[in-house]
């Protein structure tokens, strides 16, 4: 039986410890954006950095950010082979709305072949898979195919605010020639798919502040502006009658794609139905002209995350309130910037904002947009390790999805990043009752298996590094060997 | 010393004593529109009947209604004279926001010469003034000048609705020549009101619901609309850019009012500044073409009470959420009938509603506007009433809130209500940190002394009556003795 045969059979073997294992690491309540869950984090970090020691990984550390800290291990016996930086991340959104989770959020629950819990898929099923990918290899080979070093975030959901300064820091000690990444859908459990585009993002908090305390609505319903009626105006006019965002110079930047590139996505990419019937809704909706798939990729969105304010319980309470908050949530193409975007944003606010109300604005969250050259040799090793793992010919996709690691690697590392999803479009990312399809995590783990075989025997991966640094264009354009068309 | 001069020496005497009963009665979170609060309630009117009975009225009894029960006692041994029906309700507003509170709202706290404590001014406090009116006339003389019937809701705080079908079940039992109530503020602790006329009241909530399941909005935004947002934009059109609430038909029968009537009005009512600094506001708002006084009492209005949906916890989350609610309150003037407001709201919302979402409509509450006779014997009395009771002549005002038992009363029981109320404008009614001013809880005692005695003397009273059946006009107008000039 050959090496890899072998590393295999061990996965195939320890499937059911490798959930009993993923089920403790759901438990953890790891949710970045909620103070009460800090010493959550810190556990659960705790807990990854055992579990990374216990498998045979080195240099095992809890390296602490201004906040969250980062889990880092490594092993670095291949010399002359390539090194593969794995990155994910243990935290994971807030649950609520609580009271929908079928079973309760951080009770990781068997319901047929999913596991349910929230960070099941999102992303610590997804990570695991590359872990215990990497256990099997250790366990029955002692060794690994290429060097590795993990990289595991605590702040991903969060926007990785503290990422980039950490990759800064420490260049050296991450330098790679490539990363990988599982935390996107593919399109069915038979359809691998190869992420290459993901949008970028920018998060801001609008608030509106109207009388010093809350009125009552009878006293002084009709003198005084209503903060939530002023912000539902606001708001009302972020988008135009055609669905397109009404904030001035939104589009100047926005890339227009060849319309080889636009056949490419219609061929490869899910159809609307497809798209509809993902989302569980029955009509699409926004800017005309374009595809539900284009619209979700090529196309920047503002969408409403949050709104609050005044009374919400039960029955009714007769109040003009003094403030109300709205979140929002954009998603970001090339040539976008977040920046400018906020900017933008924010004189579009200044505009609209009437003298009755005093309006404030924060920004939680801004990353840029990504794309990955198709053709790196990483990418073919990908393919090789879809076809293998799930035994069929994975798709290239973009993604409407921002995860901020990609564009940061390629600028902060100058290496690319093959997103090598293992998810279900209809895994409830974010949303309760979320769910990792365990076929899509045995799968996920001989697809790593695959890759790291893949990468440790493709001579392009090193060959095409020192063209990486270069090529970088500002918008995560990953690194494109020399004569490669760029038809993407 | 004469029988009303040693009731106020009583009513003096005991200051410290009444203020702790108070308390007492405030320490209930007798919150009406909450479920968990329901044997609140139920303790509540115990504590209430209790003290009815200890102070010597007759008849004390806790009344069944389909939800919260009413507190019922009389005192019926002065033939001949007139009876009074005082009317109050021991339920309250939900004290949230929580954390606003200085004090806790359910521990009554004294900070200078106020009471602080949910429903310390609305209504507990001013109800209270009654009470201890009446048992300042049983301890010292024994007896009362006039006939009394007490009448105590649990349910005015969500709108009275089963008052209605309790009074007409009950009309013998609760026949009366005057009805009292006091519930509203006046300007200041110098310059007493009393309140002619109030608005009707509608409460909808406006829920519009989206995808099934909260959605990344990474991966669907863009392509899915948006249940907020779509919120934002019906209730962006819910007024036009002139503060007009933009429902067709809305205005069709509210009732334009004389020269006189308006001039009467900024003689005696409140001005534009007055109303601000009440307000804590630094700008107006609302319909063009009236002041801020007549947009608050002659004018309707539409207020969003409260809105909640998608994530609204610290930091953000990625969602589309799956619906959003609105909470909505319209004040009505006469002749708007809340019915057929209701149904040219829903005929507006089905025409707004996109085809991309569902709206469903609930109605919580719906209350006629009232208008009471300046010139109704009773009203006399309370003048009398207060200039002794505060030591200045009360101004007559019209209110912009909403009683709905004073139109109830009109149609059920044929008599007008004197409004005279003891709040202060600034006692944060429905709002946190609400007070109630004890310098006007004790004037109010006096007041409500001089007023049973007034009304004891007053022949009008009974004599009037006859002819408030009949002139009910639909709207709450009270009983006009004939031959008085209809100038309200």
């Amino acid at each position: 039986m050959s090496d890899v045969g072998r590393v295999l059979l061990h996965a195939q073997t320890h499937q059911s410890r490798f959930v009993t294992e993923l089920k403790e690491f759901v438990r953890y309540p790891s949710v970045s954006a909620q103070p009460k869950h800090t010493d959550d984090m810190q556990k659960c970090a705790m807990w990854l950095a055992d579990h990374l020691s216990g498998i045979g990984l080195e240099y095992v550390k809890i390296l602490p950010t201004r906040h969250h800290p980062i889990v880092y291990a490594e092993w670095q016996h291949a010399p002359g082979r390539p090194t593969v930086l794995i990155y994910g991340h243990y935290d994971v959104q807030p649950p609520d709305p609580l009271h929908e989770w079928i079973s309760p959020p951080f009770e990781p629950t068997m319901r047929g072949n999913d596991l349910y819990g929230r960070g099941a898929c999102d992303d610590k099923g997804q990570m695991f898979a590359h872990i215990k990918a990497l256990e099997s290899y250790l366990r029955t080979t002692d060794k690994l195919p290429v060097n590795i070093k993990c990289l595991f975030e605590g702040e991903e959901e969060i926007g990785s605010p503290h990422l980039a300064s950490f990759l800064a820091r420490n260049k050296r000690t991450l330098a790679a020639d490539v990363a990988v990444l599982s935390d996107m859908p593919i399109l069915a459990p038979d359809c691998p798919a190869i992420t290459y585009a993901m949008r970028g993002g920018l998060s801001v908090e609008l608030e509106v502040h109207g009388p010093r305390r809350d009125l009552h609505s009878g006293i002084f319903g009709g003198a005084v502006h209503n903060p939530l009626q002023a912000l539902c105006a606001i708001i009302a006019r972020l988008h135009d009658t055609q669905g397109r965002v009404a904030i001035p110079g939104f589009y100047d930047r926005v890339r227009h794609w060849s319309t080889e590139e636009r056949a490419y996505m219609a061929r490869t990419g899910p159809t609307d139905a497809q798209i509809l019937r993902d989302a569980q809704v029955h009509q699409g909706w926004g800017e005309c002209g374009y595809t539900l798939y284009e619209r979700t990729t090529i196309r920047p969105a503002l969408t409403v995350n949050g709104i609050g304010g005044g009374y919400q319980g039960a029955g009714n309470k007769s109040i003009i309130p003094a403030r109300a908050t709205a979140k929002l949530n954009f998603r970001l193409v090339p040539n976008q910037d977040p920046c400018e975007i906020e900017r933008l944003f924010r004189q579009y606010m200044a505009r609209l904002a009437p003298p009755t109300v005093r309006v404030t604005i924060r920004t939680h969250l801004a990353a840029k947009p990504a794309l990955v050259d198709r053709h790196h040799p990483a990418m073919r090793a990908a393919v090789i390790a879809y076809r293998r793992g799930f035994g069929a010919m994975p798709v290239f996709l973009r993604s409407g999805g921002t995860i901020p690691v990609v564009n940061t690697l390629q600028e902060m590392l100058g290496i690319p990043t093959v997103l090598m999803g293992f998810a279900l479009p209809d895994d409830r990312m974010h949303a309760p009752n979320e769910k990792f399809h365990l076929p899509n995590f045995y799968n996920g783990i001989a697809t790593c298996i695959w890759f790291l075989a893949a990468v440790g025997a493709e001579r392009g991966v090193t060959a095409a590094l020192p063209a990486a640094a270069g090529a970088n264009d500002g918008y995560g354009v990953s690194a494109r060997p020399g004569g490669m068309s760029r038809d993407y």
